[in-house]
């Protein structure tokens, strides 16, 4: 089938990031949409050795992207206000879908670009500009359509939230920290849009229009930054149950609705106060579902364009195929099922989590650990338990090792005369990414 | 607008749970749709205290609510297996989308139903079969839909965490637990599907088949149950630095598909391991966007009623308006935005964290207390620091106080001569539900 055809504006960090997923998961794409995404046109003042981008049409000037008419979908990502905004109004005139991940431009110009949109029959997403790659939008506008959304509460800018967890685990000041992160390419050299809440806020606006169904309204956002926050206040939060974290919050209280952005105590059990580092997560509570939580990359290449994608990825299911399948029933076209195995139990490798019973009796410990590294078991740690009884109960974590092989040195250490047959096994997972 | 016009098929849990989302928030969901949803008939064969339908054409044999010319959704929430199929097959044959709570019923018979759907031109949507009123379905087959996804891993039994969790926090053992989780209606009667991990494998298969594409194989599901775990276990894998929980996980290894259900250890610290109670929660790594989280509620009434009616508010969308409006830029259509107002942050009610520096001589306390209560400030907490400079610190939280009140306060706090003008505030939100 005819490809759908994508231009891309701006190949800065996600536009490299974006070009790089589209190509590396192109097959998969395709067999997610009905028809492969081809870049048919970049704009780019620069080029970017972190994406390969030979054979694709290059412009210097952006806006021939906006007015190619081998286009279907405009993806700005040059970031900033004002030409960010003419390039978008541009293609939108020129019937292009826009994809974008630019909350400034959203959150400020976003009632203008709606309109012109909607005036010309075109669609605009913009997954990327909250949160990364965390489909918050999606869940919100979409998952959670059902409920009167009470309120909504995230971590959204993940260079705040990396100086807060750094102060809090490392008992360091608050400069110190910002300036290893500027180092660290976590915060601008001018940290004023992140330290002041300028992009969580941004964030805010139109998180709040998908929750409440109003317009965007930026400027009346409450906001204030983290700068004036001491290890002293990180420690007397702590003391009480609580830990500081910056949050983006909007409520509807039934008499208006809140908009702020601030440093907030939240109690030391929540899920949200677990979100560390550069991370985001955004808790909603909804009147059906109650509360729900969303946790990933809030920012970096591949994470947003993630998003990018993904919104691309919908208007290629849109523009494909009937309603019925827009979305494939289980998100993959029915003929582009793979056949891939399913293994069975035995072909898994995983760490074990062992408790034996055994006799207290010189040279039984040496029997079981000769099984098991004949059968190439290696033990992380044990633990003998003390015990009243006659057998003397031993815990023990393996490396990890495939189930056959365990299943094989269990049964050999059962049939020891000196063990009791009742052996407990528990798989263990450390969920690394 | 016409209506659109849902059929339901079962009044249970679920189903009173959907009759009252839908009118509760009727005008919510019709200012998100385009149009209102209206429900044309329901079957059922009793009726459920917990609803009100008066004035809903009632059907005691469902299968008049499967034909019924009048319904453009049938929403199947009668549970089980063979009925179910056989009334859900009945309505794609005769033109009807469908809207499924059923997660036995699509990991059974799913690839027949899709079939016969396709055959049919209908759509079949079953987001809340997965994990309750979390949105994962929809995060991981469009939100994430840009990434090779390499490994799901889920708490997708709440019955199950529910026991793993008393059992941890409270010491107590397994076949207590489970009595008192029927006793409070947790888990079942018999309590197999949820115990023996059929339920977590039912929901495991469809995440799967959505993760990598695959047809849905449920009975390849590797299962293992949580009855076998004893307190000694639960505290030998605190010992190592690990919480037991009971995962489906689903991984591409590169050389076949694992699924499997079982016990699992995880590190303490990731954010699976603080998913307590009955909650659910899954965690996906995609290799564009790294781990994501999506946390929730994953059974009940209104929560599973809220993905209920959001597939409901999908289809609605679809049948509504043309694509590039499916779903409206900002959740709402543009012509049914609200004019509700914004608070400015004086109209704000939030606890306080205050650090003061005052200094050490008699009666400054009692001016700042006065100052307060006089404010309609009260204190939960107070801690005088020790200092061995001039200036004593004063950390205290406050109940909730209107952000102006704290503002008076403040200002007249910082004027006295013993106070160090220098006044630190945090806000403190508890994100209660």
């Amino acid at each position: 089938m005819n490809p759908v055809k994508v231009g891309i504006a701006g190949l800065g960090t996600v536009g490299s990031g974006t070009v790089n997923v589209l190509q590396r998961n192109a097959q998969e794409i395709a067999r997610r949409v009905g028809r492969p995404i081809e870049i048919a046109h970049i704009g780019a003042r620069r080029d970017n050795p972190d994406c390969d981008i030979s054979g694709v049409r290059l412009s210097r000037d952006i806006f021939a992207v906006a007015t190619d008419p081998d286009v279907d979908i405009l993806v700005e990502l040059i970031g900033g206000t004002d030409t960010a905004r003419e390039l978008v109004l541009t293609a939108i005139r020129n019937g292009k879908h826009i994809v974008t991940a630019n909350k400034a431009l959203i959150a400020e110009h976003g009632n203008e670009i709606f309109h012109a949109a909607h005036e010309n029959g075109v669609d605009v997403a913009f997954e990327a500009a909250v949160a990364g790659g965390i489909p918050i939008l999606k869940s919100l506008g979409e998952g959670l359509a059902a409920n009167h959304i009470n309120w909504v509460a995230g971590i959204i800018n993940g260079t705040g939230n990396y100086i807060l967890t750094e102060m809090e685990q490392g008992g360091r000041a608050f400069v110190d920290v910002l300036k290893e992160a500027q180092e660290l390419g976590y915060a601008e050299a001018d940290p004023t849009f992140d330290v002041e809440g300028v992009d969580a806020a941004h964030k805010l606006t139109i998180i709040a229009s998908i929750a409440f169904g109003i317009p965007l309204q930026f400027s009346k956002v409450y906001m204030e930054g983290i700068g004036r926050i001491t290890i002293e206040d990180v420690k007397s939060a702590a003391q009480f149950g609580y830990r500081i974290k910056h949050l983006g919050i909007a409520r509807d209280t039934g008499n208006g609705i809140e908009l702020r952005v601030h440093p907030t105590l939240i109690p030391i059990e929540t899920m949200l106060s677990a979100v560390n580092g550069v991370m985001n997560a955004v808790m909603i509570d909804g009147d059906a579902v109650g509360p729900t939580m969303y946790y990933g990359a809030g920012a970096g290449a591949e994470p947003t364009a993630s998003a990018v994608v993904a919104d691309i990825i919908e208007m290629g299911r849109a523009l494909t195929v009937d309603h019925e399948e827009r979305v494939p029933y289980l998100g993959f076209h029915a003929d582009q099922m793979s056949d891939e195995r399913i293994l069975t139990i035995d072909d898994v490798s995983c760490g074990f989590y062992l408790r034996l019973h055994v006799q207290d009796k010189p040279g039984v410990l040496a029997d079981i650990t000769r099984i098991l590294s004949d059968n190439r078991i290696s033990i992380e740690a044990m633990v003998q338990k003390e015990t009243e009884e006659g057998l003397v109960p031993i815990v023990m974590m393996t490396h990890k090792v495939l189930e056959g092989d365990m299943n094989a040195a269990l049964a050999k250490i059962a049939a020891l005369d000196t063990v009791d047959k009742d052996i407990m096994r528990i798989r263990v997972e450390t969920l690394d990414a």
